[in-house]
C-alpha cells in the first residue's frame, strides 16, 4: 500500500484519489480485527493519541477511542469543559502544550472552520480533523465511501443525492470532495436557504426538488436537521420540512432498486428520515458506524507509521 | 463453575439461586487478583466494554472501570453530558450505534426503570444493569451478599433488616430478591410514606418500628436518604427522620451480637447512620466497596466468556 | 538511587534536598522514554492510579495520565462533576471508598489547602498533591527545577525572581521551598497586595520593583494572573498591571544574558508576559511541560515501588 501524500488529514479536498483508495483498502483489513475474539493488534503499542474534542460528540469520539485502543495505542481525551481553554488559553497554546507531552497524533473536533489547519501549521505530530465548523468532516466521508463500496462496488458513474442543510454541513462538503474525486455524480438537494451559493463550482448539481434528486439515484445521503443549532430558522416548520425533504419509502421508489441510504447520525426519526427507511433494507446506517472504527484505525495507523520525507504538504 | 442461565444481568429477579452462587464464588477468586502486586490478568484482553452512565455515579462507575481493567479489557465510558442523547437521539439509537462498534458488553445506568431491558431486547452483547430508576441494582445486591457471607457464612435463615426509603430504592428491591432466593427472612422498615404497597408479595415483612426490625437481626442494611432527589418531602424533617430511623449504637444493641451493618453509600453521616456505627466494628461498608470490584470482575468475565447456546432468556 | 524519605508527596516543604535530587535524577531517565518510538515501559504494569481532580485542570491532569500510561499503569480519573461529592459525601469518605478499590497511588487536586494531607493521614497508598488551594503544587516546582538545571546546571547561588500574585500562588510557595533548599536566592516581586506578610521567613527577599527583581537574575518565574479567580481586585487595571509587572524584552535585559524564563501556564499573553518573550529564546515554557511528564513518571515510580519500612513520616 503506498504511503499517503499528506502528513495530516485536514480534509478530503487536499487528498489524491490514490490516498482515498489507500485509506479505504487499509480500513478493510482493519475491519477484520474488530470481528476477532481478541480485538486488538500491537500496531501502535507505546503510541499516545490525544483526542481534543471541543464540541460535543458521542459517535466520533467513541469511534476514535475504540480505534486507538484496538491498535494498542494509549489515548488521552480532552473535552471542552474542564480544559484550560475555559481559563482563556488560546487553542494554539493548548496545542503546543499538548505537543510538549509527545503525542503521536492529535485528533481535533472544533466549532471553528480551519482550527485543525492552524494546529497542523505549528505541530509536529499528525493532526486529524474530526469535524471543523461547517468546513470538513473527512473521516465521515471516508467511512461513507467504504460503506457504499461494500454494498455496491466502486462509485464511479453513480448518482449520489445528498439531501438537507448542505450550506451548514461539513459532512456534505467532505462527501462532495470524496465522491467527485472518485468519479461519482453528486446531486445536492434542499430548500434554497440551505444550498450555498456557487456550490456547483465543486462539481455538484443542485436541485430544490426531492423527486429530481432521487430519480435513479444509486446512493442517498440524508443530512441531520440540527435543531439544536438553530436549523429551524431555515424552513417554515418541522412538519413542512419533513413533508418536502424527508425520506420515506414511497419517495425512495424513485431511486434505483439497489439504492443504499446513508445518514451520519444521530438521526431525527420522522423528520429527515422515516423510521421504516432508517431501519429498512436499504439503510446502511449501522454499517457506517462499524466502518467508522475501521477507517479511523486505518488513518491512525497510516499517519503515525508514515515514512518521513514522503514530501506531503500540510 | 456452571455457566449462568442468563445472557444479561438485568436484575436479580430472573436469576436462579445457582446463578447467584456462581457469581459469588467467581467473585471470591477474582478478589484475590486485587490483592496481588500485579493486579491484572489477561482474561478479557482484546475485549471492549462500554460503560453508559446516564446518571451520576462515582462508586459504581469507578468499580466497573477498575474491574474491566484488572481483566485487561478496554473500556469506553460515556456519561450523560456530551453524548448524542443531548441532541435528541433515542436511547435505542445510541445503543445500536454503540453496538456497531463491536463492544463485548454494555454496562448501563439509567434513570428510567427498564432501560437495560430495552437494550437487551435488541442488542447482541451482554447488557449489565448498573442501576435503573427505582427498579433494580443487581450488582449492589450481589456484592452485599458476598460481604455478608464473608463475615457470617450462608444467609439461609438470617433475619435481615432493610431500613429507609424502600419505595424508591433499587438497592432494596435487588436485595429483597437476592436474600429471599437465598433463604433469608427480610424485614423492611421505614415510615409509611417510604414503604411500597403490596411489597409483602415479594416475601418480605414490613414494620414501621425500627426496634422491631432490629430485634435479633443478623444483618442491617441502611439505605441512603436521597436529599438530592427530594426524599425530604417524605418525612417531616431530617432531625426527626434521624431520630426515628437513623441507626446508632444504642439502637443497634437490639440486633445479634455478631450483626453486620451495610450501606450502599454514599453515606449521610448523622442522618440514616451515626458516624460511630459507620466507622465501627459492625460496619462492613468498605468491604462492600472492595467486594464490588470483585463481583463486577466476576460478572464481566462470566457474561463475556459464557458459552453460546446455554439457552438463557433475556 | 536512594529511596525517598517520604511515603507521600504532599509538598516540597517536608522533602530533604536528597529527595529532590533523587526525583530530578529519576525524571531525567524517565524523560528518555518519551523520546522513544515505543513510549512505554512495563514498570507499573498491573498498578492502578486514581486521579482525583476536584479543580479544573488540563495540563496537570493530562500530564499525570500520560505519565501513568507510559509506565503501563491503569488510571481512573475522577473530576469534580459527576462524583459523589456532588451528593454531599465528604472528601474523606470518597477517599476511603476509592481506597477500598485497591489503588496503588492517589493523585489529588483540590481547592482546599491541606486536602492531600487529610487523605494521607488515613490512606494506605501514597498520596500525591497535584495542587491544593494556595498551599503547594510540588510537582510544578520539581519540573521547574529540572527545567532550569537542564539549561543552566545546579541552581546553587542563582538569583531567581518570582513575579506576580505570590500570596495566592501555590506554585510560588513550592518553588520558594525547592529553590531555597537547593541553595538559590529567591526574590519575590509584585504589588503589595500580592505579597504575603512574613514571607521573608521562608528565606526569600521581597521587592515591589520589577527592575530590582530582574537585575542580574539567572531565572525569572512569571506567575499567571488568575482573572477567573478574581485576581483583578488586587490591582487597579489589567493594562496597569501589565505595564508594571508584565515581562517584556526591554525589561528582561536587566537579567543575566543566559537568563531562563518560566511560566506554569496557561499564559495570559500580553498581561504577565509579552508574546515575544513567551515564544522567545529565553523561554523554557514548553520544556516545563515536557519535563512535567518525566517528573510525574519519576514520582509515581518512586512512590509506588518504594521499599516499605523506609521510615518516612506522612
Amino acid at each position: 500500500m503506498p504511503a499517503l501524500s499528506q502528513r495530516h488529514l485536514l480534509g478530503i479536498e487536499p487528498l489524491l484519489p490514490g490516498d482515498i483508495r489507500t485509506i479505504v483498502e487499509t480500513a478493510k483489513s482493519m475491519k477484520s480485527i474488530s470481528k476477532r475474539a481478541i480485538k486488538k493488534v500491537p500496531a501502535l503499542r507505546g503510541k499516545t493519541i490525544v483526542n481534543l474534542f471541543l464540541e460535543p460528540s458521542t459517535r466520533t469520539r467513541s469511534s476514535f477511542e475504540i480505534a486507538a485502543k484496538r491498535l494498542s495505542a494509549d489515548t488521552l481525551t480532552l473535552s471542552g469543559t474542564g480544559t484550560s481553554l475555559s481559563k482563556g488559553e488560546t487553542l494554539m497554546d493548548t496545542a503546543r502544550n499538548l505537543e510538549a507531552m509527545a503525542p503521536d497524533a492529535i485528533v481535533i473536533r472544533h466549532s471553528a472552520s480551519g482550527a485543525p489547519h492552524m494546529l497542523a501549521r505549528i505541530l509536529e505530530p499528525p493532526v486529524i480533523n474530526a469535524g471543523d465548523g461547517s468546513h470538513e468532516h473527512p473521516t465521515q466521508a471516508l467511512l461513507d465511501l467504504m460503506t457504499v463500496e461494500e454494498r455496491k462496488g466502486p462509485v464511479k458513474g453513480f448518482k449520489v443525492a445528498i439531501v438537507g442543510d448542505i450550506a451548514h454541513s461539513r459532512v456534505a462538503r467532505s462527501n462532495i470532495f470524496t465522491l467527485t474525486k472518485m468519479g461519482a455524480l453528486v446531486w445536492l438537494c434542499g430548500p434554497a436557504t440551505m444550498i450555498p451559493r456557487e456550490v456547483e463550482q465543486l462539481g455538484a448539481r443542485v436541485t430544490n426538488s426531492m423527486d429530481e434528486a432521487l430519480e435513479g439515484a444509486d446512493v442517498v445521503m440524508m443530512l441531520r436537521i440540527q435543531l439544536e443549532r438553530g436549523s429551524g430558522s431555515l424552513f417554515p416548520s418541522v412538519p413542512e420540512y419533513a413533508a418536502t425533504y424527508g425520506l420515506n419509502r414511497a419517495r425512495l421508489k424513485r431511486a434505483k432498486r439497489d439504492v443504499v441510504v446513508l445518514h451520519p447520525g444521530p438521526i431525527n426519526r420522522g423528520i429527515e428520515i422515516a423510521s421504516d427507511v432508517a431501519d429498512g433494507e436499504f439503510s446502511v446506517i449501522l454499517d457506517q458506524v462499524e466502518n467508522g472504527v475501521a477507517v479511523r484505525m486505518a488513518l491512525l495507523y497510516l499517519l503515525i507509521t508514515r515514512p518521513e520525507g514522503r514530501g506531503g504538504t500540510a
